[in-house]
């Protein structure tokens, strides 16, 4: 029989306790409820609204189950609901009446908010120190191909070179970035919803504060309507993790098109790699196609909370129930792909001599060559102007602006002198970038210097 | 060691093998899975391409591995990868070499999409069967409350009156154009990828019309790369289930909203309903609650679809292996919703007396009296201002219409008569719809009669 | 004063007009809205509601209206709040009292309903012109590449020859069912709702059976309040397009790959390319960009009216004004997509030479060998294996699988023999396909044929 | 001819411009892309780059470029594509020679993102007002409505009493807490991408502080292709005002119930509300139902971006280009909801007569008669069950817990006293709340206190 059961004469149906249990899946918030309720415990005991022996017997309870269900004794039972009714429940059977009085001044809907709140504090706390992980692979893979030149692309087509150790900067940036959204979120979710009860408080003399506390909150929500409500924090979060699955889908792109035979810039180790059952060539960058697909279903869940919280109103409406396994499910895919996409980037190698042969191709040195002439005094869109029928000659004889001779260039403008040929070919065009955060090799040097220092990398 | 490990040095790593697995929910597709290679090998071996014993023995060892997978007694490898290596690695160590034929003239790419088709045209016709237990359960409802008077709502505001016969009929009718949507994408889907192979066919002489045909498929797609690529079944089938997700929802909306206190026209049983954990006074609407909330994934598992296919190349890209899992849950979720509220509706009493006693409030009968005006040749516009400004006098004298004598009408507008009275009212204001799908009594008892007979509902 | 003005004494704020109005955008159906006022009158009159004197008025008053309208001399009021409220405002100015009978038996709720399914259905008939045409053009692109051999990719990497047509007809193949999509979208949104009024229907003796028919409807919709609650033939009309979408940004990421300087396979004439501001020698494929990237709004319009709908009890609620802006935008987009896709097709040349001569990178030809293994009697598996090994052997030494002498391959198998070479190299490996739908010369050319005739091409 | 033409030989089609072309949006960046540009010359002219004549003529043309924009006079061409183009030829038209100059070390990719976000970050300051706005006008309504008690629901169903003062702060701490997800996506936005150029930065000796200062960044973004590449700070921007719109549209949702007959708490004026077209009586809260519904366009509009940029390559793509409409969408949306939401809320008026003769209905003091059972000792999951089953004899008496007499209640449990009557009734109940953040009158006073003086409100 349920624990609400008081005023009900039947009991559910067996499709409607089937449709509504959530134990299948909250049961995951095992330890961070046990927490709560110690917490709570020892508030009640301290405010006197249990006795000191009853909350020994409930911590020592609860520490038990926490045993069992670490090691897989614990029986989760569906006509129990939900984790809390089956962690309560089973307290009961354990040491009797002292548990009936652990919800005190507590529902189920703090509870779970409570809970939830906790979770996602520490699932911040690890997908930080995967951001981390991740980025620290970037910086390493940065400094084993110093000097390497790619072509930087706009419109995938061939647009400026740069160095490779810049353009795989330009994603150890974009996850810092995700690491402070993540830091944002924390500290705007860590407030304690607990003691908020039903939706109203209580009028037994809690101390909010003393919970708070004891859970590494900042502080308890003052509003108990807005505590009970509320899923902003998980709507930020998974904004959160939907923005560093976009920068991991295309970071994931590049690399597969980096992989294909037509680009042929990178090769994925056999150990990131697998290959086809009918087609014995093949061997697919797959873990980064997945990482690709797999941001899909993160932009999926962030929809489904959008469109769960839309239009409730206040307060706990049983629609909430559905906020935790889209919430799951984004929590463990991203890690996920923050492990893999690590993981590949420890396993690649960047072809140097191929790169290098195909460099020549794309005119990547046309820009370099305009600032040439806008040094040499010639306005801007002139320059542009100039290069660009500098380019469509090479265009017609198919070759390359370093293959045009300076008389063929000063037949197209005079103001070209011998000095052109520093700024062309792809190295001289690297080595004129000079702006901060170019790709000028010094100012790439200071940056990976300043990343190498900021992530702690100890022998780069 | 994988299947297609011929020119693999090295195994994935474990969190590789992790991240790519899909047997831990592609296993879903195991009956389909084995349907398909039934009728490959029925076919290689009336083609010639394998042996009739070959054949013999695979079927056999398929209908043995079928068994077992009921019977719980098959192990599932995530070493395996997938359900496809999975049974077919089982069927080799369970007949040997002939398993080894099994895969010819095929790839997993045509193998995984031919299950999928066959997964979702079974998943489509129990919804079919599903959509008609909640429309016969609605309609059954309506006979059981025949005659019963209830506010319409426009804006949530009370409108006109109408029979609740009227208003659930109208879920009825949705309810069947889902039903239409599904049967219109079992249609489109209805072809056989099978023997598209990786992509581009094969050049071994298989039979594509005779697996078609064994499947029951309508016949095989024209386009192998079109085969192998597209999941538009897919997203297609998805937005079927978004749009009856969000029928439900609205139904869901409205009951939560007829349970409550303030509306209080029904009043669902106690097998359907939930208490609370700490006001002992509760009795909430939980399943349309869910029934709403549950809406929200069928939306956001849509969306993953959306997001996954899009900016993909041509023709199979290992994104697509995450296609599945958004599919299953929208099909469950469906599933469930439809059968709970299927349950609601056979569990909820509307309080007569209650909606009876609250039906003078809110002017229902109002467009019934401008009705009359135009009857009485009076332009609408007038009418309509006519009786915005009777309305205008109940509302300061805290009346009905039906409250306000003939002077005062006549004070207003001289054209009311004594016949007015017969048009005031709720009951009478319904008695004198007869348009074509109104809510005038013969007009709904035609419809009943209709969804009845078209239902084939025995005793109604 | 609002034509609702009867019993208000105060006018909205001007924030509030502001944000209600609709007129700005929803005089986009100012023709759907004149037709159906002119069915309503017409039928008003035959069923004696007007006069027949009446009746002329007003359809030539409409007449009048709609001249003025195209001819932009319109003033649309944003007082008057929406299309049908400055309509029959202006009617009223222009031809006096016969306009205020116009709104007789029916009410803004039916009205723009009616105007949303004639206005859909119209815009899904111009939708199937313009499938057409870009079914026609890549017909036509691959009739003029006929014989082009390229790579087939999946997970971008290289896996077996196809013949150019056949990829391209792949994306005939989805667009048919795009087609078929919007036609079956069509054929359940053609009912009528005129005459379901606010919501209950009317007590006037209409003839919605009249009306549907001038409309060009299958017939009335038989459920009033259904009639003016659901939206689903929008929600259904935006899944067809988001799915048409989802097709053409595929095509737009496979053309915008093969333009890059890495893929090479096709160069888009200057006329659908742009330039840069600043880096002279770009040419960038721009238009299949921008449709890859406009498919986002198609998709992001999709979630817009789902949100919308989710959890609205019936019937009409005001939050439905919401429907038109993301619907017309879709129609829209897909219209520019389509379009712009239609004239890339016909001006992009591919560039056979470049083509040929990166054909035989990527061991292309595996699986013909491994296929050629099986007519030799080995099973699929240990075929597979084979291969495999013979293209490590490739690998390792840089070479191609023709490459191999007969000695060579035949000890990693003795199976081989001198006729191995006729399944080498990836002319003999796209001859040797034959099953239905496979990228074979024959059956390629067969689905040309047929589908020049289905597309009614005149001079292929 | 286009400013990118030197290479090219051929106009765009027509279809492929109007479809390109974005200056019919981007022109609302105006002020920002010739802030930015003001800035870019007068470093340029610092640097020695261009002359300080150059620079006066172009701050002047910018000056009146500006001018002209703001009285209408300047027309937008769309074969000049954008605002930049347009703004470049324009000032080229102006002042000749030195206007060809300002496009130096810059690239439309920098301009445009330089544009965005100081778009966005003067976007967020306006939100941020009109949020405050919105907090006040709550506060105010609290203040107004001191003292009344509402139902506090949950599940839509009578939980406990509240006051109306706790219910509307609850909204006003949600408002909090966008804004502060505004202020943080402000700061992690406000970096410079000036001189990022087209993706690799630049040769010329710029100062890209120097511009970051002049146009109020906290600094130059430090990683060129990041600065040109990456969207998040959209992707942010609209997360967070896709969370202010589920927040609205809750409100929205309950001030719909709110207002309907059957609740009746509250009327809104004549001001804030609309009629119908067919029903005279009807008076529709239509603005509050256009916040719900217009939350969809806002959820919509994430959606769009997240899909655009989902598997986009580094650097800069032309998918890109359609970052703006939904960005510029969301933020007019959601501006609009805020201040017409502060309107309604200004112009409603709670029924306080009706909601007190309404309050007896529901049991809402049972918890409280629970918390008194736990005060007398009673373990709370007994005294649940103990007032489950009073709440029971209520029920079946048809009466209120306050009805039922000591000899009554004792025969459920002898605990029971005379005091117990201080519990019973919603004005009891609602005294006895005394928990931080809880309903209790003390309490929410001091929550008055704080928002008054947090937001300055002066004559509370």
């Amino acid at each position: 029989v349920k624990l609400w059961g008081g005023r009900f004469e039947e009991s559910v149906t067996d499709a409607v306790e089937r449709f509504s249990e959530s134990v299948s899946f909250d049961k995951e918030l095992y330890r961070h409820d046990i927490a709560g309720s110690k917490a709570h415990a020892s508030m009640l005991a301290h405010q006197g609204l249990i006795t000191e022996s009853d909350r020994d017997s409930i911590l020592s309870g609860l520490d038990e189950i926490e045993r069992r269900i670490r090691a897989g004794e614990f029986v989760w039972r569906q006509d129990r609901e939900d984790v809390h009714m089956n962690i309560e429940a089973e307290l009961t059977d354990l040491i009797g009446e002292p548990a009936k009085k652990l919800h005190t001044a507590r529902s189920r809907n703090d509870q779970v908010v409570t809970d939830l709140r906790l979770w996602c504090r520490e699932a911040i706390d690890r997908l930080l120190a995967r951001i981390k992980q991740l980025q620290v692979s970037l910086v390493n893979l940065a400094i084993k191909n110093k000097g390497l030149i790619v072509p930087g692309y706009t419109h995938l087509q061939r647009a400026q070179p740069v160095l490779l150790q810049h353009l795989l900067l330009s994603y150890v940036e974009q996850l810092e970035r995700d690491a402070r959204r993540l830091m944002n979120c924390r500290d705007l979710m860590n407030f304690c919803p607990l003691g908020a009860c039903a939706l109203a408080g209580t009028g037994l003399p809690i101390n909010r504060f003393m919970t708070s506390d004891a859970l590494g909150f900042t502080g308890p929500l003052s509003n108990s309507i807005d505590a009970v409500s509320d899923r902003d924090f998980v709507l930020e979060f998974l904004s959160a993790t939907s923005i560093i699955a976009i920068h991991l889908s295309r970071l994931g792109e590049e690399w597969v098109l980096w992989a294909s035979e037509e680009f042929g810039f990178l090769t994925p180790s056999d150990s990131v790699s697998t290959g086809s059952s009918i087609m014995p060539q093949k061997k697919n960058p797959d873990p980064m196609e997945l990482v690709r697909g797999k941001s899909a279903r993160v932009v999926g869940n962030l929809v489904t909370l959008l469109v769960l919280c839309k239009g409730l109103p206040q307060a706990y409406n049983r629609d909430l129930q559905e906020d935790k396994e889209p919430l799951f499910d984004s929590v463990r895919t991203i890690t996920g792909m923050l492990e893999v996409t690590t993981e590949f980037a420890q396993n690649i190698t960047f072809n140097h001599a191929r790169i290098q042969k195909a460099l020549p191709a794309g005119h990547l040195d046309a820009t370099t060559l305009a600032d040439y002439l806008v040094k040499k005094g010639i306005p801007f869109r002139t320059s542009h102007d100039i290069v660009g029928r500098s380019v469509a000659l090479c265009v017609s004889r198919n070759c390359q602006l370093l293959d045009l001779s300076l008389d063929e260039l000063r037949s197209i403008n005079p103001v070209f002198e011998d000095d052109v040929y520093e700024y062309l070919g792809v190295e001289n065009s690297v080595e004129k970038f000079c702006s901060y955060g170019s790709t000028g090799s010094e100012c790439v040097a200071e940056q990976i210097n300043s990343w190498v220092s900021k992530l702690g990398i100890s022998h780069p």
